[in-house]
């Protein structure tokens, strides 16, 4: 008995980011509705299934799509608007300002449909964010299609957006309450981060987080004047301040770490706290570097980010695991850490973990949801493949990325994205660039 | 009286790498044969010059042809062949028994091929190269119209291509005799590196580079170990035995200098000698990072190179640069460092000065030959656009260039190989891949 699905892809290689690190040569996924029913042999898959549409693509490996967990979309507005400048001036000459002259429902709106066109079109299918106005960015998404994580950002100091962390609190909460049972919108509770949200805010989250069962999403040892000043101030890390007001757990999610002592490492290890590692931002604003290697040894949870548009300046996550893994190799003189199968895993299945979507999304496995990317490697940058996986991680590029699936939904079919006009999104980056330089 | 010329490129932007680092708006490059004949507004272009072709690259920003100088171009073939494995065994289980197996005429001819093919194809009109059989990269170059710098390998042990160091160096020197007056090809001296010559080898060489005025290339101070094992066996850091050795001056180009302590570092800058910097490789095969900032602090000069396809994986300027900023301002937590236009001058004119080609080469000036690139900005990557540079440096990509003119002569054109068969490159590596696999 043959069963009717809605799409079959075949492909050379299938890097399935199961528990095992699977990979798989001519096999086929199985697309019914929004989830993946089936992987099989390709030269099994007819006598079982017919499908409305079948992708044979030979030149291609299989991905679980990327997951990219640590960004502020709305931020492409400001891509390359301040770069080569020393970080305060970086802050307070440039970002703070022209977010305080330009930020709106209408920057954020747009600024993420700019994000999420750049993300799509280098394979990425879920993002976990964190900026204002939430509300245009989970609009956005849903418009373009992809999968989102959207952080309720609180801080202490007003901006547009909220005026205390009450404010801030409320407006995430009703934003929350407004999207609940939305097939690609979810949320996390978003502490700005230790050196703008108070002992008093902390607690507060804490609570709705323990209440509401909700992740949460913060900034943690971005620089290392966060943590000086944090120990001057509290006579403790922003990483043991966290401790004890609770809020080091599993379903923390910590983007940076790049400056933790032993003591600090372990108190991550000890709570499971996932870290998000974004190493092109944290170069480019010269924080340092995360040595993401002592963390994955100890067993903590690691996953990667692109950062801002503003701080990096790409929101593509092939850059930036091709980064973590050179980086790693470089620091610690041991070419043979972070393999292509541990360093692809971090923008995949351990961005679902820290996300509490595993069970959804992150491997290619039966009943998760079809978010899937097919990368060629049939070009002369990639000829030839000795190994499909390192081929993609050292020498591979978002050129490459020819197909994205999210949620079963085609986005993007040889290179090119579906239903979504480019050069409408371009000239609204156009038209507000035109406006922001003025400042 | 309007002169007859053969192209004008007209464009949004021009970095012309010149002393001043010059960025002109709105100006066009006029090219008569294989020289840049004038630089001048767009607007009175056509009252001077009628060109048989006209190029109105309107979302453009146009650099000198990019120059990596340091490459081992037949090593293509090999590109991916052992990643994620420790460096001994990278060497003696899978780099030195493949080329033992397989190094010849052809493989050299076929490899170099397929490099120039990525080279022109991201931005690269120059390579500085060091490999075997310097006859068929040679002829693969003028083939593919590139120009290149080929280095005269010279080592003890013998290879498939030469059995000692005179029988190396009277290979060398005969090709160089053959491919005298070439308007594409170049040589340089290339004793293979500290550890694999010998101090009698070395000063032979040293001598040759006097009475023929040429330039060496070499590797220097590449890993940490490399350094401890010469101050064992010479009493000397490499760079302490090269200057005994009388071969530190302004014709020497050095690849990797990852470990150098202050005295080395004077020693480098006391005599002048070009710091060749390999980011990816070095961080791939563990060697480390060479803190070029303060190499640049000193007045050194400092390019960059990719070193080979076995240990990068790509052979791609714009990311070697970018990775070449993010590392110096990560390292020295100083973002405002190794900015857009001092990077992008190591990829271009530095690289010219260090090949004793900048009167020819690597600025966009009157008179100079036409190596040029243009890259397309109008992206969704790239949008929107602040500042060219910077945009082209953090978030341009290959997929971006889409012109490459050499020697005056077209070799990419909107994004596509002129008068290359990018198939039947693709195919040779296959079936090179497939015989190589075998092992």
């Amino acid at each position: 008995m043959i069963k009717k699905v809605n799409s079959i892809i075949s492909a050379s290689w299938i890097f399935t980011a199961d528990k095992n690190n699977t990979l798989l040569e001519d096999h086929s996924i199985v697309i019914l509705e929004d989830e993946i029913l089936d992987i099989l042999p390709t030269k099994n898959v007819f006598d079982g299934y017919e499908a409305n549409e079948v992708f044979a693509l030979s030149e291609h490996i299989i991905m679980p799509g990327f997951i990219n967990n640590h960004t502020h979309a709305a931020m492409s507005l400001l891509k390359g608007f301040a770069n080569d400048v020393p970080l305060k001036s970086w802050l307070e000459d440039y970002i703070w300002p022209a977010e305080k002259e330009y930020v709106s429902e209408a920057f954020v709106k747009d600024g993420s449909l700019i994000a999420i066109a750049e993300m799509i079109k280098s394979g990425t299918t879920t993002f976990n964010d964190m900026y204002f106005y939430p509300n245009q960015t989970a609009e956005a998404a849903v418009e373009m299609g992809i999968r989102a994580n959207i952080g309720l950002v609180v801080m202490e100091f007003p901006t547009n957006y909220a005026s205390d962390p009450d404010d801030y609190l409320k407006k995430g909460l009703d934003f929350r309450d407004q999207w609940r049972g939305d097939g690609l919108i979810s949320t996390s509770l978003a502490p700005h981060a230790p050196y703008t949200t108070s002992d008093k805010t902390l607690n507060t989250i804490g609570t709705y987080a323990d209440q509401l069962n909700m992740t949460i999403h913060t900034h943690l040892h971005e620089t290392k004047e966060e943590v000086e000043n944090s120990i001057n101030q509290y006579k403790a890390t922003p990483i043991q301040r966290y401790k004890s007001l609770g809020l080091l757990g599993p379903n923390l999610m910590a983007a940076h770490c790049t400056h933790v002592d032993e003591s600090d490492l372990n108190l991550l290890h000890q709570n499971n706290v996932n870290v998000v590692h974004n190493p092109s931002s944290n170069l480019i604003l010269g924080s340092g570097i995360a040595d993401i290697s002592k963390m994955l040894d100890l067993g903590i949870n690691v996953s990667i980010g692109t950062d801002s548009s503003a701080s990096n300046n790409r929101l593509d996550v092939l850059e930036e695991v091709r980064l973590a893994a050179l980086l790693g190799k470089g620091l610690n003189h041991q070419p043979e850490i972070l393999d292509s199968k541990n360093v692809f895993k971090m923008a995949t299945y351990n961005a679902a973990k820290a996300m509490n979507k595993s069970k959804m999304i992150g491997s290619i496995e039966p009943n998760k949801k079809a978010d899937i990317v097919a990368i060629n490697l049939d070009s002369i940058f990639s000829q030839p493949v000795y190994n499909p996986l390192t081929s993609l991680l050292y020498n591979g590029n978002q050129g490459g990325v020819d197909y994205v699936w999210i949620n079963g939904t085609i986005k993007l079919k040889s290179g090119q994205l579906e239903n979504i006009d480019l050069d409408r999104l371009k000239n609204i980056a156009k038209s507000w660039k035109a406006k922001i330089k003025k400042t």
